[in-house]
This record gives C-alpha cells, sequence and structure tokens, in this order.
C-alpha cells in the first residue's frame, strides 16, 4: 500500500546537468515490484570525492566499503540499492559489496575502490546482489546527466517525495554549480539519519578540502535535524566534484576564494536535511527550536536536539498543543546547564513563559493559531549566557506507529 | 474521558497496616472532577525519612520543598495532589507549598518542615492551593491504617490502575514490614519518571541508613525502566520508617542483619517500577532487554537503554514484528563498545542472530509465537565482556500518540 505524501512536501526542482555526472535508474526486484530501486552514477575520469558516514557502530557492509574506498580520493561510478540495507549480514554482505563494486567497475573501465556503494531498507537480510549485477549493463546504456529526479526517486524506502536540490557559486571568477539528492523518513538521528545524500559539483577541488567542507556543512544541517532520535547504520553522505567547471586551483578549505562555494553547499545540505524532515515517517508538521542563552553553541544545540527528540512535545504539536510545560521538561532532562528561574520559552513569536513562571495574560490567541499551521516554531531562552543552537524535527503521529508497526509485513 | 485499563495491569495486592501510618484521600476538585486527587498520610512521631528526587533540571516546586526538608530526617505528614505538578510556577508555586505544609502541620501538630509535599500533574498552571487547605481537616477526620489502596487511586494521573506492593523481612529476629504505592505512565524515564511512590516500613533505621538504601534500590529498580525517555519535572520517591516494629538498632546500611531488608525493599521497588512500565501510556506489551557481554555492566545497562528508549523497537514489538535489525541499531547508536561482527541477538529465548549474521533457518515460530503474547523478552550479547544489564520498557502504540497529543484539551 502506497503511503499518502506527506502534507509537507515540495516539488522537486529543475535540476540542470552538471558536466561530467550521469545518471540512470532501473528495476532490479530487490525487494519493491513495480517500482525503480537500483541507481548507478557514472563521474568522468579524475572526479573528487569526499564522504561523511553514520556514527552507528554497527554500521553496513556499504559504509565498511565507501570508508575503505575514500582515502583513494577519486569517485568514477556509484551504485545504490532500495530495500535493502545489507546490514547485520556478515561475510554475505562483504562479498555483496565486492561484487557489486567488481560489476560496476567492469562498466565504468575504472577499479572497483573508486566504486562507492550505499544501499537502504530492511536491516539483516542478505542483499540478493546478484539481481543487481544483472541489472547494472542495462542501466549502464541508458545513463544520462538529467536522471537527477529519477535517481531521486529511485534510492526512496518509506519517503513518500523525492528530494532534491541545486545551487550556484563563484570559485574565483568561474561559476560552479552543486545539486544534490537524499532520501530519509524515518531513523532520522544525528549522527545522522537513514538516510542517503548524494551531492555533485563541477567544481575543481582535492579530496581533502571537499572532505572539510562536507564535515562541516554535515554537521550544520543533517547533525541538527531529528525524526524519531534512531541513527541508521547506513547514512551516507558523499560527495563528488568532477572539476569540469575549470575553476582555478584552490589548496585550502578556508581559502576566502572558497566562502561563496562553502555557502553554497551549507545552504544545499540544509536544504535537503529540511526535505528528509518534512517526509518525515507520519510528518503533519515542520517544528524548528531555536535555543539562545546557552553557556555554549554546543550546549545550545543538544538542548535543542532534547527538545527535538521528546515524544511528549513531539505528541503534543501533533495534537495542536501549545505545551510549553512539555518543553520545560525536555530542556531539564537535556542535562545540559539549565536555570529553571531564568527559563523563558516561546511558540510562534509569542513568549508564554518568562524567568521561571508563566507570562500572566499572554495573548493565546496567535500561539492556539500558530500550532494549527505546518511549520511551527519554538524558542527557547536558557537566560545563562550567548550559545545559541538550533535544531529541527517534525510532530510524532499515528503515522509513524502505522508505518513502523508494520514494516516489514 | 476514561482511560482503557492496560492490557497489563495486575491487581492491586492486600496491603497490610503498617503502625505508625495512616492514609486519607478525598477530592479537592484541583483539576478532576468526580474522583479523588488529594492524599494525605500521617505518621507516628519520630518517623525517619529517606528520598530521592528527579535529575530533570527544572524541577518542581514541591521537589524543591521535599530537599529542603529532607535534612531534618523526620517526617509527620504527607500530601500529594493529582492534577496540577506545580512545576514552573514561580514565586506562586513556592507559596503554594509552604502554605499547604503551614496546614498539614497545624493539623499533625509538627513543624511545616516535618510535612513532605508532591504534586503531579500539568506543568505551568498555578496550584490552587487554597482548595488543598480547605480540604484537608476533613480528610484528617477520616486517617485509616486501612486506606493505601484509596492513596494509590488518589495520587493516578494518566494512570489506569492503582499500583501497590508489600513485602515482609526480618531485621535480627524481628519480623517488619513494608508497604509502598506509585503512580506513573508517561514522562517516564531515568532518573526516574513522572513517577511518584511513597514506601513506609515499620522497621526502626536511622535516616543515613533508609538513604542509603532506597538510593541504591531505586538505582536498581525505576531507573532502570523507561517509557518514552522522557524525564520528569516531579519524580519523588519517599521511604517513611515509623520505628514500631522495634527490631534492634543498625547503624550502617552495609550491616549483614539488613541484607534481608534491602532484599526485600528492592524487590517492593521493582514491582512498583514494573506496574509502572506495565501502565506505560498506550502500552500493549511489557519489554525486558537482558544486555550481556558488555564491558561493564554500567555499560550494559546504557545499551539495555538504547534499546528500551528506540522508537523503532518499540513500534515494531507494537506491530508484533521480531524485528532484530532494528535491534541491531539501537545498540549501534547507544555510542557504547560494540562490535558488530561479535554481536548477538535473540528475542523469546531463539537466537536469531550470531556474531554479526543472521542464524540460517533459525526456527521463527517459536518468536513469532512469542512477539503476540504480552511479556516479551529480548536478549543481547556484545561478545566483549562481562557486563550484564537489564531495562524493561513497554510497546509504542496509537495509545500513546491518542493520550499525549490530547492530554490538556
Amino acid at each position: 500500500m502506497p503511503l499518502a505524501v506527506s502534507p509537507l512536501a515540495l516539488p522537486f526542482p529543475v535540476l540542470p546537468p552538471i558536466a561530467g555526472v550521469r545518471f540512470a535508474a532501473g528495476m532490479a526486484g530487490i525487494r519493491y515490484k513495480e517500482r525503480t530501486d537500483l541507481v548507478l552514477a557514472e563521474f568522468a575520469p579524475h572526479t573528487g570525492v569526499a564522504g561523511v558516514f553514520t556514527a552507528n557502530k554497527c554500521p553496513g557492509a556499504p559504509v565498511d566499503w565507501c570508508r575503505a574506498a575514500l582515502p583513494g580520493g577519486t569517485a568514477r561510478a556509484l551504485v545504490v540499492n532500495a530495500g535493502n540495507a545489507n546490514v547485520f549480514t556478515g561475510r554475505a554482505g562483504v562479498a555483496s559489496t565486492s561484487e557489486t563494486a567488481d560489476a560496476a567497475a567492469g562498466l565504468a573501465r575504472c577499479l572497483p575502490s573508486e566504486v562507492f556503494i550505499a544501499s537502504t531498507g530492511v536491516i539483516g537480510e542478505v542483499l540478493p546482489h546478484d539481481r543487481i549485477v544483472a541489472a547494472l549493463p542495462a542501466l549502464h546504456g541508458t545513463l544520462d546527466g538529467d536522471a537527477w529526479e529519477a535517481a531521486a526517486r529511485g534510492i526512496m524506502t518509506t519517503d513518500t517525495f523525492p528530494k532534491g536540490a541545486t545551487r550556484t557559486a563563484r570559485i574565483g571568477g568561474t561559476e560552479v554549480r552543486i545539486n544534490g539528492i537524499a532520501k530519509g523518513s524515518g531513523m532520522i538521528a544525528p549522527d545522522m539519519a537513514t538516510m542517503l545524500c548524494f551531492i555533485a559539483t563541477d567544481a575543481s577541488l582535492p579530496a581533502p578540502v571537499l572532505q572539510s567542507l562536507l564535515a562541516g556543512g554535515v554537521d550544520r544541517s543533517f547533525n541538527c535535524t531529528t525524526v524519531d532520535s534512531d541513527t541508521s547504520t547506513s547514512d551516507t553522505v558523499l560527495l563528488f566534484a568532477t572539476g569540469a567547471a575549470g575553476n582555478a586551483p584552490v589548496a585550502d578549505a578556508a581559502d576566502p576564494a572558497l566562502a561563496d562555494f562553502a555557502q553554497a553547499l551549507d545552504a544545499l545540505l540544509l536544504d535537503l536535511a529540511l526535505k528528509v524532515v518534512r517526509d518525515g515517517e507520519g510528518a503533519g508538521k515542520l517544528v524548528r527550536i531555536d535555543v539562545a542563552g546557552a553557556v555554549s553553541d554546543s550546549s545550545a544545540r543538544r538542548v535543542a536536539l532534547a527538545v527535538a527528540n521528546s515524544p511528549l512535545v513531539k505528541t503534543a504539536i501533533a495534537g495542536e498543543d501549545a505545551n510549553w510545560g512539555r518543553i520545560v521538561m525536555a530542556v531539564g532532562k537535556s542535562g545540559e546547564p539549565a536555570d529553571r528561574d531564568r527559563l523563558s520559552v516561546g511558540i510562534g513569536g509569542t513568549w508564554m513563559a518568562r524567568d521561571g513562571a508563566v507570562v500572566p495574560g499572554y495573548d493565546e490567541a496567535p500561539v492556539v493559531a500558530h500550532v494549527k499551521g505546518f511549520e511551527i516554531e519554538i524558542a527557547v531562552d536558557l537566560g545563562l549566557g550567548n550559545g545559541r543552537g538550533t535544531a529541527w524535527t517534525c510532530d510524532l503521529t499515528h503515522g509513524y506507529i502505522d508505518i513502523n508497526g508494520s514494516y516489514r509485513s
């Protein structure tokens, strides 16, 4: 039974081609029927690559594969399947990744270590990689620079809409483009999510610079979002740089010549991260939590994430209840420095509690109207220092229970 | 609309009187209508007291009051109300506790600092303590040694059944009794829960000994349970010892003469803690997670609690899906030392995954039957050391969303 599209869905933007990047999507019949579940990408020679992966201590075989391939610094192909995560599959899982890489390397005429692999779906079932290997040659024949949306659809699991984003930036005098696609809906938490994200740019940047920019950008985007506090075993963000734009060389991520590119990459990552939250399993509302007045920025972020992960806050929002008392509870349980008597909480721009007590006679009308909307803003001021941080989440609804109480059946 | 009684409910046991302890319950109309919401207890002179309170950084005014009163070491009265937690209520909340204590002290002819106070319910609304003060004299006139069940009912909020337990133990040659009542259903997590628990014994023990025994017992019971990972602002466990049994004096909690008493107290605390989990909001199944093979006992407990707090594990159990892949995910996200390739997971006594991969051809029939039951057992062996730990939780169901999406309305 197909899931209803999230009420927070956004249309797929127009993603212009990136020189040196081609995608193809097809049906390998790994788990789903009558939908695409396999994506192949091929990159021009000398494409640089950077990656950030799950912090889960039980990562899938594809994450191990990518971590081992990353130091090579170049990527020629990417293979992604949906429906089976190839996690906790022992030796069979390792064999699946190497045989998939061998097959793709044969098609792309590269080394297996220049093939990157990601899988998403059920954990603990052996991945029938023979179906992937059998399907790859036909996909290779249909590679296309305009297939970004098809690729975004081919990597979906419980996602209800495909997710893409595009930005341009200047490096020196040269305009470069960045495109990205992502999938993710549940098992979404820092660090990071059942979240796959693939980004490509025509910028020419060395791998260490790419890695530095990507790691920082992921920390400021995906690592500030949570759907359900569960951290996937498969989270993967890969950034590919073909160099086709021919910009002047830059050797250091901190070079001011990269400021515009770094800002565009950050914006693209946050765009994709928020699309994942908008597609959170069962989500009816997008929630932003801004924390100020913390003893540090990192403390502020931990407080924001404690609010974002609180089932009681999330169910209150689902019920359109401006229950700031539960926000107070969540701030207090974060374990971060907080003083009840300096704490202020607001919703939708109205401060409901100030310095440890309810604001007498505050106007509830705008708050009630705000919580009936699709985008909810929570503000917390700890009153202790200058630390600031933001987290994003969605509400917790019957839809989440429906989806996750019967995922395998 | 009254909530349906939990399918995991247990009958209220017969709690014989404890010499020196009398309870009364009545209707103060604080929030609920046509049900008791106020409980008064009076204790014999020289009753010792110990207490353990929430770790939440934003505790309620009653928690502040009890923490300040505890060093006095004696208790003569206890006042508990349901429906309003008196949390985040500023100066008004402080005044509520002191005026309530003054009123109870006048009736019990003791110092206000010998009155203990607890409140549970909505956060952020000023407690109308005048209704409590007005209701107390009538309650005082009905104090009764046999009113334990009435007291357990009078402190309920979203609880669907009253919770009590009783044990006997020997100190030296003297038999002593321990009774306890508890309330709690949601906002339940270490440390500790929206959980109130009041225990009384006729044993004669000095306050420091009581405190040591209680703190250890709470750590081995309530602190191993979670309903929704949210930590209340009001958690309170109080232990009162009237001394009426006249046992021989014991000055040290580690005295072997206290071994039987300590064991009985631990068992009573775990009995009450599991009754709270059985009444977890929307709970359909009680889940026990046993972790072995960890690098330490504390690491094992953190892994067990990570599994217990995973929404994806809890929704899978609600759906009667033996989804051990999500258990692997939760182990991996705990952040504790774990090696995917040594990890084993079992459900209901059947090992489904061993040493990093599925057990080929394991018999799914007993597992399927087990997850259809009311009490689910999950076993995790990390294969790293000798650390062991256990946590208890309930499943995550539509009932939780129903209850918490409309709590204030």
